[in-house]
């Protein structure tokens, strides 16, 4: 298949191409990307085609995709895109930082954790009120009340709410209660929900299957773009593989490749990454350090009474330290390399 | 089994413990740590038999291990091991630099990477002699000449040799060139190999077999550490997954991970790890911010003409922009975060 | 969490028991399994509370689930289940085949396929109207006409459609023209969808998520049993590996331990698990000899101009060899086969 | 690279190709196949040397390989590999029965065990003298003593011993003892062992890595094949996965597709590829199904009191069922057993 788009595209222009296409039989879908329109047609225009639709438009350009992904490639768009959320940007120059509970539990919980959140400067509050367990016996969120909990405590504290979208069915209110809207690892490759999410206006992030391909999670999110959303961030959350130690095993070459394949921002999960407290802080520098443009962590007041997952969520004082951590890694000499010693300038080095 | 040791051990205690555990049937196994005697049985002492070595030595420890490694543990050891080659250190808070070709290749090639890496201040050049190549019909190497090629340029430049040994039949002549010994990832199983390295006073570097669980990896360095060898250097480089944009997947969690159960050191190796140029920067600024001791890099004056592996080999270009990349990291504030804009006096979070 | 269940259970008894469980505080589901209520409790009642409800009732039950997942276990139902469609079975002493082709592509490549499979005594036909694929930009089936074209040719040849739900959006319509509604291996964590097909009455063919453990697989199926529906088979269909010759790794080990774990039937599919053409037929036998109850093939009158999964697809030609090959594996008649009951004569197919 | 090999070679015409290939400065290796003296050189020869080499030789041959494996290939060999062992036969219409404890732990047991494979027809003896094992402080074998011990039991009871060669060090007692030497799990990426185990001239089996692909699994037995050595088993033993309910994850397509890929006999080792008793016999069957030429079963008089694997080793009567349902599998005759020659009835086995 083929794209080819025209950069300023007005009802006559459209139509005319439209009618053209129509009369050599060729099927194709209108979309609209970074502001311009995009025919998509399933199969590559003949030369006598091409100089057609040239004919009708002098500033068409056709694509011949080497990828199987298109407008997520840093070859469609070669600016970063930066997602901004009432005020706050993803992407960029910044390092944003989203956290919050594993699930919303209860009113007390939740205001504890956003009034410590505010103070330390946070300004993403992330909270699951729908949660995907493997048993169904587990606890499974708490829903719609859950939900409005948890806009009432970031509107409260002036943070925007991330928050998981599990399905379909959920849409309406989740759309009407989250700003960035979340779909976890065992959706991504759930292309009807995708293709829905590409009909909103509201920023969605997308995390890695658990063990999806960045070529997958790319086409992902390719079928959100297509459908006209442009807001995509992506979230590296670890793949499974044969090691025991820790939960998953986070793909960083995954942030920075993606950096490079794609304009779309992408940030990490070290809390589901590793499953480990410990491991948390060092996979969050890490991160950063691979080209992260951001970082979800969970935090709760006390993990040892959390109701999911509180083996691997931050004490206050931890995310205190995971903080000055990350401050410190780019405020202060905190190591040096023994290649120094030999007086090099590296002033010099070109 | 259980461990039992003793501080300071003389050939007539030694004897009295040997004595009393054949009196008691119980075999054991006699090693050195950290410059105490050890004695290893396969059963728990009793507490008769506890109470009788006591009494035959006052200030002996019994350890009824909970790890199936015990020397390479952090609890066996609690402050970090440093290794020393030739006044340079791994471990510790520097972060070293191995670098140097893939494979030697000749004479002109190896002085000219040299005089470069030296001119940058790297203490430790690598370089494979002996290759392990998936086919049989790729190129194996040099060899016993390219030993002493490294060797020979190594000195030139006063930098110490990393090579690696692929066989026991090599061990004397790698012995004699090289300052540290590495282990490649399809040895790391190799127990009869492990268990002669213990026997030899160089330090060794072992690498994780790529599909190797960080515990399998621990008890690898315990066969090196329970012959009498202390000084072992672990290195992660990268393991299998179903991913395919990369050659293998980093887990930077062990990283962190092995720093918390271990007392060794741990390097990376991006250039494996990752199999493509543009990763190898970025995967190395995360690996150090993991808590990296070190790193291992893959230099080439022209890696498009490498006879191995150039594909994933820096040039001289790529390189500075790397080390300057890695002093940057901890130097200069390149990047803030979102969460400082709202004033937060960090220095007064406990 | 427990499960207590009463073997018969009125209206009354239902309502002492609940009442009971209230005044308790304690919270609990109310479900039906094989024919009997079952309460399922999230803690464990203590001995006293044990007690009182077997007062109120007296061949009650208590469960302490030692797995994660009851109503799939095979100590929960001792006898294998059996799924009864239209006449036909799947579970038990044959082995049942589904086949057809990947994507209903037309009337014409439908009705010529369809004849074939009626003239081997196929009794179950398989064919996507909604196809999952990976890249938004490939072929992504005829969806509703596809789906009215595929119960037609079956209805004509008095077969039964196995189809896939690809979204809880397409329940009803896919509700109507399948008689076994196919759940793909993208969609086997979406706990959602799960949900809602407890809720009706049609069997469920729940494909293993291709990076799911064996115990996820079957908690997957639990959520579907809690919702009262039954009939759930399962499909081995290939997990991810690092391997790449073939395009996935079928675990058929996983159909031997799930026919020990649990009471559902479980059937293979080969042409998705291995992805190459020629490696169907061996790994249908040995499917079928480590414990499958049934077959899934691809079957294609000119796989080389199918629109999806070609390179898979067997053409009627080795089809025949595939059928021929199971029989002669079970000439021993330790087996039948479901399609032997149409009377074909083998050796009359050349 | 090619490879140049002419069916029939003196000395003298051995000798004319040789000085060319040296006077036009072509590196080459001489290697000996099926009976064919073959020239392997690192690159093409170019037209003109082609026409030289011809106009020395007239049956010469040249191949451009197209795998990275050559002597391993179907296209090399076409017709199917068969490997005699003093009589015996691995390879062609039978399925040979390799079984034994996993490690050789006394005399009484193991004349037990001798006793009772020869009273089944089993013709082949396996048995650990050298333990690989991952703890330094597990059971590591009897070594050369045990070795002793399962010749002069395989020799009572007239079967033939097969071994596990852990180390070159150990190759002259191996090869002492054993009938085939057995390559394991962690040694295949060994190529410093593999190429010595081309100059010799017993069977070896080469069990493929546990996260070995199938070209490398070929390649590896290239290396050995190049060495001259033709006699080569390969076995599958399952592979590393995410799933955690098996030890291993089987990967019975790789049986398939060997067959197809190499000319080699291949067999299955469904003892280690699971490590669950109950699941050995249904992957014995599958297996064979499949297309194995064998099996390698861990066969224990009292599995429980093992030193080593005993959970996954079968008992006596275990085993006879799994050698009665091997029988009924195929009593069809569409191949036969090994151990069927010896006359056993087993309709007299309880």
């Amino acid at each position: 298949m083929i794209l080819a788009f025209a950069s300023v595209l007005g009802n006559q222009e459209s139509k005319a191409i439209a009618d053209f296409l129509h009369a050599q039989g060729i099927e194709f879908k209108l979309a609209v990307n970074q502001g311009r329109s995009v025919f998509i047609t399933r199969k590559n225009l003949d030369p006598f085609q091409k100089a057609s639709v040239s004919g009708l438009l002098s500033d068409v350009q056709f694509f011949d995709p080497g990828t199987p992904y298109q407008l997520a490639s840093a070859q469609w768009k070669t600016e970063k895109t930066i997602i901004e959320v009432k005020g706050a940007r993803i992407g960029g120059d910044e390092v944003s930082i989203i956290a919050g509970p594993c699930a919303v539990e209860s009113e007390k919980q939740l205001y504890s954790i956003g009034e410590y959140l505010q103070s330390r400067g946070i300004r993403f509050m992330r909270g699951g009120a729908y949660k995907p367990r493997t048993s169904p016996y587990a606890f499974q969120g708490l829903k719609l009340e859950g939900l409005k909990l948890l806009k009432e405590v970031a509107d409260t504290y002036q943070m925007r709410v991330v928050t998981e979208l599990m399905d379909l069915s959920y849409l309406e209110e989740v759309y009407d209660y989250a700003d960035v809207i979340q779909i976890g690892t065992r959706n991504m490759f759930n292309y009807t929900l995708l293709r829905e999410l590409g009909k909103i206006d509201k920023p969605i992030m997308l995390k890695r299957g658990f063990s999806a391909r960045i070529d997958e999670w790319l086409q992902a999110a390719e079928y959100i773009l297509l459908g006209g959303n442009e807001k995509v961030i992506l979230c590296e959350r670890g793949v499974r593989s044969f090691e025991t130690g820790t939960r998953n095993t986070m793909d960083l070459a995954s942030l920075a490749l993606v950096k490079e394949l794609s304009h779309l921002p992408v940030i990490a999960d070290p809390s589901q990454g590793t499953g480990v407290r410990s491991l948390v802080t060092p996979m969050s520098l890490a991160s950063i350090a691979a080209g992260a443009d951001g970082l979800m962590i969970e935090v709760h007041e006390h993990p040892e009474e959390a109701l999911s997952d509180g083996e691997q969520s931050l004490n206050f004082r931890d995310f205190d330290t995971l903080l000055k951590s990350c401050r410190s890694l780019f405020d202060v000499k905190s190591r040096s390399f023994d290649f120094e010693k030999n007086s090099v300038n590296f002033t010099s080095i070109k």
